[in-house]
């Protein structure tokens, strides 16, 4: 990559219609196709400029709120990185991880926190039918903050997952594949199975699977959900989702059957989650602190898990792909047999072969989330990037 | 807010004569008139410059500790917005909440956290009789550090809260009293009730409302300290308040009567706090970690709180405010009645409808902060703010 | 010092000949004496840049990462004071103290931590046998992200402390002693007594004890190693000693006698630390989360530390040293005898006396370890140096 290089996207970037600053990044599916690329190009921007030792570092101050409602080592250096690259300090909300405030402390914090703030990821994917609802609880409290003349400015909110999407994910998954096959007009077609993987854990959130066809379905894909009956993921997302393929040209389908997916796949994602019923059932008991509630739901669940340990991404399965060679993803840490488990999502063998992979398309992260901030925060990113890129100041010095 | 008025708040400063540099900030009873209000001064000099996208990141690197030994999501977020601000990074000491340190570790500790650190800020309000004694030990081991050629300058303490004061908390409401009225001259003769109020915990530090009328005793206010009997604050701040009241041109009162405090209020400031005699009996328990001594303590006091159940701040209460419409003000969160709790220090319609001021009220707090530590830091602000908005740096890039 | 002093010590430095560039500083006797001295060099340069209020930060954006296994006050807070006056960002990575990685989980972490990152700090020092072989396992695993072009460059590590070495804790010990006595070359034929000292404690870490022989046997001391029978080091590391004493023209000794060791001694060091063979025993134990057992081994270790409670550096033991004026070393905290125990490592009078001193000696490690990054990220760093003098920017503006 080279300033040209960059000059051209930042053109490539100014040619799209984009409404997104202010607004937050909750849904892929609430973003146009555009508002897509742009920040796929936004990413690519801010990596190359940061490659060529070019700073990006468009705030002399400012405070980036993280709120981890979840363990989570791997995004949250993803958000301390983005928000670093662009020059906010990162400040911790943390609320603990057993009680989900509302109404009032909702409102009051989203203000507190929020006088100096620019930015602000949560990730909150363990109660479903509660994360994405309590972002917007606080998104609409920035609001009134704003309009009561509260907040000097709208900090915008990047979804670090929910229990619907995890977009910081799924972007980072497909600029992997667009950088993979060449471009987003590449993926045209191409077959992706995301399927389940037996894992000897349970409760998995759903947001990684329902990211990754909710953005599949944008790109003209033949996606492939596979997953033993009963793993259901949010029928609405499903719903969706095959609406979406169409209008892009695609298809959607489902299957009960992993050998079936993988057949002439270009892409295989095997990844484990809890069946939607499961994440219902345990919502109340969470909420309740019922441990023994909690912990009878999750024998049964491991019981069931365990009727279908063949659901493993392992050679012979892989032979089944696009002449034996379909990319292998995943979001990880993945349970790899006799690795991390006994018995898990993918063979050694496998993993291994595409370990680096994985790494490069977890590396996509930090500038996912960069762009989704830039993104939010600057009416005009093209103008912006192409004064960054005259102002040249170097991100390590004497370089 | 224009160039144009921050210069002319810059020559209002310099008017000022003030002897803050290399000093801490503990309790605004040690700061001169002119100091208070040359705290103002910068505190809206600095927000001003961040609305018009100036960066007064005076600092290019530097540490600022921030010693918690109580939970707060606020005060952290405010002490962090405030340095980052000014360019410092906040690096957390945490000690630990049971045990505080003395003599050879406080000495030492401070020294070891002070190589390159500008500003500390430090929260010690559990144990009375305690927390301000600790902030000045710290002081003196980082001046014999200085003395001694440890330190190569002399980090200053910002009192984030103690036993006795909680200036940063009283000055940024007094700078949104300023505000409200139309400037500091315009609180003159101005009635404010501090009053006690109901609620369903007990322990609450004595700190805001000392710090409250500490603060207002310097402006010629009418003050009204209201509370049940045996719900005292520190004897000799109370008594400091009525020399100060009336040295300022003001007035003193005491009654046990909400109502009575509340009669032709300008501001009324309802807030909970536990007895005197309550928080000297919790300090050996707590030192103790006697948990069933405190668990009885809790018991007697909720239940001695059981009996002031009408000191509410409730609609009937407000109309016996000047023209009902005194302001409203709240150190946060509130107990608000039917909404946080059964019953509580203020009713909701009471709340909901001065919310957005006590949201108003605490956005002062981070700029407070900043000019604490800016005029602890250095001996000539105004040349400073002035050699700020000549340089101009942008706080966002590209605005 | 002033900007001529800067520029000669710059010059200094021009002339070693170092490869440190990409290379960890995990071990003391791994790296070169002219990239000892350069390092010396460059922590003195960096701090003289700070107290002429020239900031010497490098780095526009960037991660530093801290991995500490075990508490530590003082060295996060020289972690974080060395990052930020350089420009870094730290981000804690926590992973919990009990359980230590391994295989594929260290080499994920490593990569995905590392994206945007320029440094790690680790300390692990609790098992012996492990420490340093996690923080080589780390490198390799950096090595390969790099190799697969997964990192866009190859993060630094530094040692913090391993089960080894404490290199950021010799290398300020030692820089304290040359400007305490004027010069490296000073030291030749100083003799240092590194000597065990009783505590009330066990399971203090061998590696203070292995630095501080490790790094003196380098500049041509004169050793005196003082231990009652049985508490012993890492063999090989003494060893090791030994050969570097007698080939930089220095001597290596062993005594069971304090009093012997302090005789006629330069430099006294009177430290704590577990036996070799305990830490030994304490390994499997902390790996089974074995409280009994561990709870055994204390109470045997305790037993057999308390027949040496005479191990103590008193005002007698003082006036055994050369003029009865050795400097007093310690890497604090220290076990003063009537202050922070009954009985422990120091007299209360001799550490009062030294205090300043040991305050002195840690005010190094923040250039020390700043140096280590600088140098592990730059391959010109004479070069480097001279342009941030060129370029005068200052860390506190308006100074």
């Amino acid at each position: 990559m080279d300033t040209a290089s960059i000059r051209s996207m930042i053109e490539q970037l100014r040619g799209k219609r984009i409404a997104m600053v202010n607004k937050d990044f909750l849904l892929t599916w609430e973003k146009t196709l555009e508002e897509i690329e742009a920040t796929f190009l936004v990413a690519d921007i801010l990596r190359a400029m940061r490659e060529q030792n070019m700073s990006p570092r468009v705030f002399d101050s400012g405070i980036a709120v993280s709120n981890f409602r979840d363990n989570s080592t791997r995004t949250r250096f993803s958000f301390a990185s983005a928000c670093n690259l662009l020059g906010l300090y990162v400040q911790d909300l943390d609320e603990g991880k057993s009680q989900i405030a509302h109404g009032e402390t909702v409102r009051e914090t989203a203000n507190m926190i929020s006088f100096l703030t620019e930015a602000i990821g949560i990730r909150d994917d363990m109660y479903l039918g509660e994360g994405d609802k309590y972002q917007r609880e606080v998104a609409h409290a920035l609001d009134d903050g704003v309009a009561a003349n509260v907040l000097p400015s709208r900090p915008v909110i990047v979804n670090l997952q929910s229990d619907i999407d995890h977009p910081t994910q799924s972007m980072a998954d497909f600029l992997h594949l667009v950088h993979y096959f060449g471009g987003l007009e590449a993926l045209k077609g191409k077959k992706i199975a995301m399927s389940w993987a037996y894992s000897p854990s349970y409760g998995k959130p759903l947001s990684v699977p329902q990211g990754v066809i909710g953005l599949a379905s944008r790109f003209g894909m033949d996606i492939v959900l596979a997953h033993p009956k009963g793993y259901d993921l949010i029928p609405e997302v499903v719903e969706m989702t095959k609406k979406q393929a169409i209008a892009s040209g695609g298809n959607f389908s489902y299957t009960d059957s992993m050998d079936e997916a993988f057949k002439d796949a270009d892409i295989v994602y095997p990844k484990s989650w809890a069946p939607y019923d499961v994440m219902l059932r345990r919502v109340p008991l969470l909420h309740a602190g019922d441990k023994d509630g909690l912990r009878e739901l999750e024998k049964e669940a491991l019981a069931n898990n365990a009727r279908f340990k063949d659901w493993e991404c392992t050679e012979e399965k892989m032979k089944l792909t696009k002449n034996g060679k379909a990319l292998y993803m995943h979001c990880l840490p993945a349970d790899i047999t006799d690795v991390s488990c006994e018995a898990g999502e993918v063979a050694a063998s496998v993993f291994d072969r595409y370990r680096d992979h994985t790494y490069r398309e977890a590396s996509y992260k930090p500038y996912i989330i960069a762009a989704m901030i830039l993104l939010g925060k600057f009416g005009k990113p093209a103008d912006l990037l192409e004064s960054i890129v005259a102002c040249a100041t170097s991100r390590i010095f004497g370089r």
